[in-house]
């Protein structure tokens, strides 16, 4: 059977599997249900073509992955093809743990368990059923491999994931302006005592990857229709749970209704290994049937909110340097009361958050440039632009969505 | 408040929405819905870009629309703003009639509704609840509208449908090679007569686009795995209404248990309106959702298929000049049975189906070049390659999908 | 010194130049030179954008040479690293003896040697200086090289050649419906008895990469623009050559003066090495320079040739199926004695000509087509579209030219 | 006749030729001859896809101004048919003053007359020669027409030149990275009080703009091998001049010759009308041209630098941030007569420079913002970027380069 198969990618035009091993992971269930996660949660609502998912991106990863491998081999460095077949696995599976919109339901549906534990779970089982021949590529991902540029290629601030995902998203969601150069900064890596670097001449494609990535921060990840409407996700997740375990009867697939009615932890998948089971069962389509459903539920909250998400009648949204002050809050509570909206569910149309974005972090994980002198040192050092020092400062913004148009359904 | 919106097309760049009527239209819910509803159902098992919605391909079709009005009319033809509008209504609505998996669907689930039936139905229903603002862009749907070519520009060989839809799914599967020059053919456009003709200097680009319609046919559309996964999908519903009319229990999203367990035929829209509400409830995420309850259901045929859907473990599929023959079948038949596959069960697992493609249809519709000398004539005429009046011919195959590994759950 | 160098090219994103033999011969004088021959003549008066030279073609079909021996490679075939190199320089030299406008001097300032003898002339010497490194490239391009599939991957009807210029020529021009699908069609390349053939899969492919080589040459090639330009050009270097011959004084670079009083044979190279430098000498920019001066000369005839190309005061064209019929030329030779074109003149101001065209020759060299049974067909027998063998018919058109609006300078 | 023409452009797929005045504009002999002078100089040598001519951008920044002034009007400014004419003939001849080489020339060539002055006069003929149709658009181009957002669409430092220049750049040398949101930065244009602003929520666009200039300034305009090819041209240039002035036989152009021969200042061209027509026959073939004829010249100076930049033997350079040092120059002296290098000839092979270059100046061409309150800020003061006012500091950088591997001739 032949297992070099050959994938179309808009993007990078062909994307082709490189093993057996990878072949048969890529067919796995678990792998195949990426294809019903979408990398941008909702963000279509404001950018109708980014409707990619976690499955394309994690295949794009891998063929970066490499590229830039083959990149290393060509300026000598040796790297044999076990490491390489590693390295790409990692990649390929770095992201298997997410669940649908990762970010809105980390934090209510499951108690705060980061979607790389669950990637290191999956990883392990599949190590498990595939007789431990993922045990580089685990090593690799975890950090533990004694080569450390193979870490630094799958999870550091120049890695294969973000180099796919932004190229991914300024394609899919038309942000002409977020280009980066992927094939010349791969082309710029190198390695200096086992330590991913970058060429100094690959230096203004890094200060253009910063800013790249700083200005599809602000324009999509963090766009604010987006915000508003997984701040209404999380809200009207939070509201089916609270319902779910007052015993009121509601529609959901047998996979959310699970994880509406328990609260599970990170040391119940150890103990439980059908948890497992029932999480990789789980995917945007089960959040959006139910929320089609919850649109015409009896209770107000619920309905209204999951009406307001399918039809785009969205929450407003104000950000703050600060924390909101109660002078900004008190009347829109005032206005969602003459609405008609009951005391106790005042904070299900009015949520306050914060959104915090560094597009480049000085610490550990520093992007290395590879100075003509021979000299390693921090793009912070290296570039000219103070930008890149104040791109590494921490951007903390404070915000408020509110139902400004709401009418309470039912 | 301000309805002049701009929406980013990877496509296209950016999408104006031209006018306050189309903004409402837009923010509908039944157009809203059209967000989850996918322009190629499960091609993207193949091409995993192909994810686009019949939402942007509405509004491809209009920005086309618009273009194609404003050639004319710097061409010297009068159309007015009112005419404009009503002709970017009429192609932005002409495909709201879709359900989820139409191919599919209108088969099995909706007794040989056609969406254009549909979409005719729900015009009228937005036009009642628009004051008659659409009766314009009505009557240039239906092809009553005095001037002839509004008509031909929302539904014709050369239609604005078509172009947009060639244009995006070469962009989103990646199959650079079907591009056509949607660009030029629309500067090539003219009016003779009221009819919608093409000048003669458009000839090449017209030969490439039934050529590269051609291409997407077979690559794309009728491409192999697509075929299968919903010959199994067809398989699938149908097996789930049959125990559904068996009041066997079975997991399903409201919407879809409803067209599951009624027949309703295009009458019974009209006598009863809540029905269209039931419609525009239904989208993708109720059919994979369900697929992925069913994937585990008690019985083995709907589990069997669900699970091999979500999986990737496809039918195969061989296709013939003419209709299979009973020497092909029988050993295929045999074969199931020796799987363990019940007689009255051997028809889900092996589906006998055809497919029929006229890249050009000759007949009413042509497409009409406008010569140098003024004559107006067929491109089956104009074209100097044998190949436009082959792809006129229909091209009819036959085939065969059978669960050759298959092999049955429970 | 580190010669693997990384070229940036619009079409491909990257080209890196593979070995230290290919930097030399990048480097080399004789290749620089294309630098200044550009690869579509005059077109760029029809298509501005369409400046891109013969040097960045020949990178580019070296680039894809590497990618097509990566695919042969990664199928099972055994290519070593000499007969990858081989097969580069090949296809990197294979258009070094074009002299600037090839179409129109080849038969004007040369008599009638053609480009490809005037390479392997170049590769010949080249060889000397690289003191035989080239032997095996020159056997490949020769077809003396005994594994037959390396010459058709230099120089066939699906050569990397013709797959980078139609590539490149599409997107310069900007005839985005030209696009053919290279990265899918190298991907499908095999080998079967050491000769080329294409996997049955790449049917659709070829069959575009045929139709769209059509586009190609109606759209642009033999655009009548630049057929008219060319006659143009023709007929000012006849004029110039006449002129100089007659001893009357001529601006021109030292280079195409020699060309313009000297007749030189393809014998003549073999016997005077001095003429290989000389020829090397001449590029785009001496025509140009020239046609500048001669715009003001005192020769009528010359002058308002050359000041009618320079300001796109151009001729009018005329097409055929037959030769022309002296019922068309007599009025136009009426016409242009009225202008007061002398007797003897005339034939400068009416060229007739004839071009023909072969999309696909059938013939020794057909596309092969490795069908899933194994067998291997022409694919003018595996191809469902008549367009297929009709592109095999040869098209030849008669046209003829005429300075319809000419008025004589001087 | 019909003049509305379309063009072909790989960047903008086409441009329209919007009325029968820029016909004929673009039809003159001075706008054709912009065909014949690149936008890139000799930056071909580092980017060899970079042939683009100052003609394709010229009308490039039309067809942007085209999109600009139509965003306006459907933002209900006032604009008439007149107004938006003349926009666009001044942008389409905003670079006719434009000689080959530009930048090195004026300074040799020419005695520093700034091309802008040389666009005036011309456009000021050439409204002599359409009898004063030209007024207002020479009024804008001056910016003496009332409404000022005109003059800055044509020259600010948010103008369509720049805007056409860095998106052609991007697309022709292939650096991706440097795209700019073009299309969405037209979009955010605005008049307040008749002056050009961006709306608040282009600042990002804008932001990445002047980041992408900055890039596309190191990576391209200011490039170590542009800038060496340039410094060797310049002193051919000067060489030359020197050998005509001591009556040296020298072959060039007679146009060519002409500015070799006579020292022309702008008052000159008042005096003599014929400068004009000598000016405008000058380009970028006469530079090629004579330097393939210089390069055996029997001058060692000339012939050494000519054939040095025809084959790519150039100068190295080395950048400081201030002036270079005794010490660092006396040593490359040395080596420069150890080569052979007469005392007197050593400035031609050792050149010292500097180079400014900010990517934005605050002052009284500020970009503008509109604040979703009302205000109108300064772009430093909107952005919360510390780039955008460091991007406003004049960067000014020294560099040295001489001939290290020159190796005299004859």
């Amino acid at each position: 059977m032949n297992k070099r198969k050959i994938l179309n990618d808009p993007v990078y035009g062909f994307i082709t599997i490189p093993s057996e091993l990878i072949f048969d992971l890529v067919e796995h269930p678990y792998f195949q249900r990426l294809r019903r996660i979408r990398q941008l949660g909702m963000t279509d609502l404001v950018y109708p073509g980014a409707l990619h998912t976690r499955f394309h991106h994690a295949l794009g990863a891998m063929h970066l992955m490499g590229e830039a491998l083959k990149t290393l081999q060509e300026k000598g460095h040796s790297i044999s093809d076990k490491e390489c077949e590693a390295a790409q696995v990692a990649i390929l599976l770095h992201d298997i743990g997410h669940g649908p919109f990762s970010h809105v339901l980390e934090h209510t549906l499951l108690s705060s368990i980061h979607h790389e534990e669950l990637s290191l779970l999956i990883m392990k089982e599949l190590n498990r059923q595939f007789s431990g021949r993922l045990s580089s590529a685990i090593q690799m991902f975890e950090g533990s491999y004694p080569r450390r540029f193979f870490h630094q290629l799958i999870s550091s601030q120049l890695d294969m994931d973000r180099m796919d995902y932004l190229n991914r998203d300024c394609f899919y969601t038309g942000v002409a302006e977020g280009t980066i150069g992927a094939g010349r900064l791969i082309k710029m890596l190198d390695i200096d005592q086992e330590e991913l670097v970058v060429e100094e001449k690959g230096l203004l494609s890094i200060e253009n990857f910063l800013n790249a990535r700083r200005l599809m921060y602000w324009q999509v990840y963090l766009h604010k229709t987006s915000l508003c409407a997984e701040a209404m996700l999380m809200q009207a997740i939070r509201r089916a749970r609270e319902l779910c375990q007052q015993n009121s009867p509601l529609f959901a697939s047998p996979a959310l209704l699970f994880f509406l009615s328990h609260e599970v932890s990170l040391n119940d998948f150890d103990d439980n290994p059908e948890l497992l089971n029932r999480f990789t069962n789980l995917d945007d389509y089960d959040i959006w049937t139910s929320l089609k459903s919850w649109a015409t539920h009896p209770d107000p909250v619920l309905s209204t909110l999951c009406d307001g998400i399918l039809n785009r009648k969205l929450f407003k949204i104000q950000f703050f340097d600060g924390p909101p002050t109660e002078e900004f809050l008190a009347p829109l509570r005032d206005k969602l009361r003459q609405k008609g909206i009951q005391e106790q569910h005042l904070s299900y149309f009015l949520v306050a958050g914060q959104t915090t974005n560094s597009a480049y972090e000085s610490g550990e994980d520093q992007i290395k440039v590879k100075m003509k002198s021979g000299a390693i040192v921090d793009i912070v050092e290296a570039s000219e632009l103070p930008t890149i020092r104040a791109l590494s400062k921490i951007v903390r913004k404070y915000y408020v969505c509110w139902g400004k148009t709401v009418s309470l359904r039912g």
